[in-house]
C-alpha cells in the first residue's frame, strides 16, 4: 500500500505543474487534492506505459518513467490524503 | 463561456460514474467537482476527438459524441463550480 508521507517526499517534481498541496496554480493542469487513491493509481501506471494520450501525457510519462511500483503508491496516496 | 445550471441539466449522463455533485461512489473513476474549468474543457474536447487513451477514454469518447461546443462548456463550468 502506499505511504503518504514517502509520497510527499516523492512529490518535488509534481509541483512545478500541479501546485505545493496539489492544488494547482496553472489551470490547464488537473487538481490532484483529494482524488480517489485508485483513479490515481490507474492513471500514473498507464501514464508510465504509454497507454494514456492527451494533454501532458507525454511529458507525465518522463516523469512517470524512473518510479517504481511503490513511488506510484505513495504518491497516489499522498495526493489522495490531501484536502481539496 | 459555460454556464453552469446548464450544465447540471446536462449532466445526467456523467451521474452514474462521476456522482452526483461531482464526486464518486466508484474509487475507479475521478472526482470532478471544484476541477479546474481550463482542465475539464480540455479533457472533454480530447476525448470529444478521440485524442485522449487511457482510462475509461472510449465510453467517454461515446458520452462526448453528441455534445456541442456550448454542451463541453457548460458542463466545465458545472463541474468546477461544485465545491470538492
Amino acid at each position: 500500500d502506499g505511504d503518504a508521507a514517502a509520497g510527499k517526499a516523492k512529490s518535488a517534481t509534481c509541483v512545478a505543474c500541479h501546485g505545493a498541496e496539489g492544488k494547482v496554480s496553472v489551470p490547464m493542469y488537473p487538481n490532484l487534492a483529494g482524488q480517489n487513491v485508485q483513479y490515481l493509481n490507474e492513471a500514473l501506471r498507464a501514464y508510465k506505459k504509454g497507454t494514456r494520450s492527451g494533454g501532458q501525457a507525454e511529458i507525465m510519462k518522463i516523469y512517470m518513467a524512473p518510479m517504481s511500483e511503490q513511488d506510484i503508491n505513495d504518491l497516489a496516496a499522498y495526493y489522495a490524503s490531501l484536502k481539496p
